[in-house]
C-alpha cells in the first residue's frame, strides 16, 4: 500500500477551474444538446425534465462506454429517444405501429441483433428498441460481423441501459437471458426467449445465434403485423 | 431450440390487465411514492421531475437488485437521495459541510466500506454519498461482516448505480477501480485510491482492505475537514 493521497496532492494535479488539459467541459456540449432538443420537444416537456434526461443519459453511458470522447454526442441520440419514448408512453408522438423491446444482459449481441432484424424486416410495420441490463463497453466485434454478412450494419449502435421510458413506450417486451430486470406492467405483451449468448464466440457460432434470432423474429413479426 | 414463442402462448399464459397473480401492479406503489416526494420536495422540482426520477430509480435499481419485492420501497429512498443531491448542486438545499462521492465498480464493497467509514468518523463535518458504475445484485456478505466488526451496519445499504446529480453535488469525489466511468466537472477535487477489490475475498482479507480504506479515509478527512 502506497501512503493515502491528499487532498493538496490532488488539487495541485489538477486546476480547480479546468477539468483536464486539452479536454473541454462536457457541460459547455450538454448545455449546447439540452437547447437543441428543448427546440425539438417544445410543447411535450418542461426544459428542467430535457436537461435531466441529457445529462443523466451522458453518466449513464458514461458508467460503461469504452470510447467517451464522442459521449456528449451519443448522449444526445440515447436522451431524443428516450424522450421520443415518454412521448409516446403518454401518447403526445405517435409512431402509429406496435412499438417492441428487446432486452439482454448487455445490449451487446443478442438484442442487437434481434433489434436489427425485426426493424429489417417489418420493413416499417413495427418499431424497435433495445437495451440492456448491464449493458457492455461496446458491441461484440462477431456480433457486427455476423450481421454484416447479411448486409446489416450495426457499427452504429451502441449499448445502453434499460429505462423506465423505453419500457412504459412498448406494447411488446422480448427479454433474452436478463432475468426479471424488465419492470413488469399491465398492459404490455411479455416474451421470453431462450438464446445462446454470443459474448466472446467465434463468428462460425454467432451465424447460428443471428439464424436462430431471425426465425423468432419472422414468427413474431407475423403475428403482430403480418405483410399485407 | 425450441419453437419460437407466439404472442398467442404469452397471452394465454399472462392477462393483459393483472400482472402476474397475487403481484400488484409497480405503477400504484410509485405513484403514490411520487406523491409523497412532491410534497417533500414541493417548491424545488416540477412534479414531472420527481415522477421521472422515481420511475427511473425504479427502473435503475430494477436492472441489478437481487430482491425485487421491495423495490418500490427502495426506489422512493435512492429517488429521494437523487433528488436532494440535485437540489443540493442548485443551491436550494445546503448541507453546509463538503460532500464526498465515493465510487466503485459494483457498490458492494471498498465504496460502501469507505462511505460508513467516512461518515463515522467525520461525525457530521462532512456528508457522504456512494455509488458503482456496474452495481452488484446485493453487498458483498464478507463486506457487511467486516464492518460488523467494527460496530458498523450495512444490513441496509444497497447497491446503486452512479448518477450525474451525486457527481454534480458532490465537492470531492474518490474512485477506486471503475476507470474514467464518472463525469469530469470542473469545480471538483477527483482523488483515485488503488485499493484490492474485495469481491469474493474471505473475511481476513477484507479486514485488511477495510483497515487499508480507513487510513485513507482518516487523511482524507485531517485535509477536508478537520476536528476542531
Amino acid at each position: 500500500m502506497t501512503d493515502p493521497d491528499t487532498l493538496n496532492d490532488t488539487r495541485a494535479a489538477s486546476s480547480q477551474d479546468a477539468v483536464l488539459p486539452g479536454i473541454s467541459d462536457p457541460r459547455d456540449l450538454l448545455h449546447a444538446g439540452a437547447h437543441r432538443l428543448a427546440t425539438r420537444f417544445a410543447g411535450h416537456f418542461a426544459e428542467e425534465t430535457i436537461e435531466r434526461y441529457l445529462f443523466e443519459s451522458y453518466a449513464a453511458l458514461k458508467r460503461t462506454a469504452r470510447v467517451t470522447h464522442h459521449l456528449p454526442v451519443l448522449a444526445e441520440t440515447f436522451a431524443a429517444d428516450r424522450l421520443t419514448a415518454l412521448a409516446q408512453s403518454q401518447g403526445t408522438i405517435a409512431t402509429g405501429v406496435p412499438e417492441v423491446l428487446l432486452v439482454c444482459v448487455h445490449n451487446a449481441g443478442r438484442s442487437q441483433m434481434a433489434a436489427a432484424l425485426l426493424d429489417h424486416h417489418g420493413r416499417g410495420r413495427v418499431h424497435v428498441r433495445s437495451a440492456g441490463s448491464q449493458p457492455a463497453a461496446e458491441l461484440d466485434p462477431a456480433v457486427v460481423t455476423a450481421m454484416e454478412e447479411v448486409g446489416l450494419d450495426l457499427s452504429r449502435e451502441y449499448p445502453k441501459p434499460l429505462t423506465d421510458d423505453v419500457v412504459r413506450a412498448a406494447d411488446v417486451v422480448i427479454t433474452m437471458g436478463c432475468g426479471d430486470a424488465c419492470p413488469i406492467y399491465p398492459g404490455k405483451t411479455y416474451l421470453d426467449w431462450a438464446l445462446d449468448d454470443p459474448a466472446g464466440r467465434p463468428v462460425e457460432e454467432v451465424r447460428l445465434i443471428r439464424d436462430a434470432i431471425e426465425n423468432r423474429v419472422l414468427a413474431v413479426l407475423a403475428e403482430l403485423a403480418p405483410a399485407t
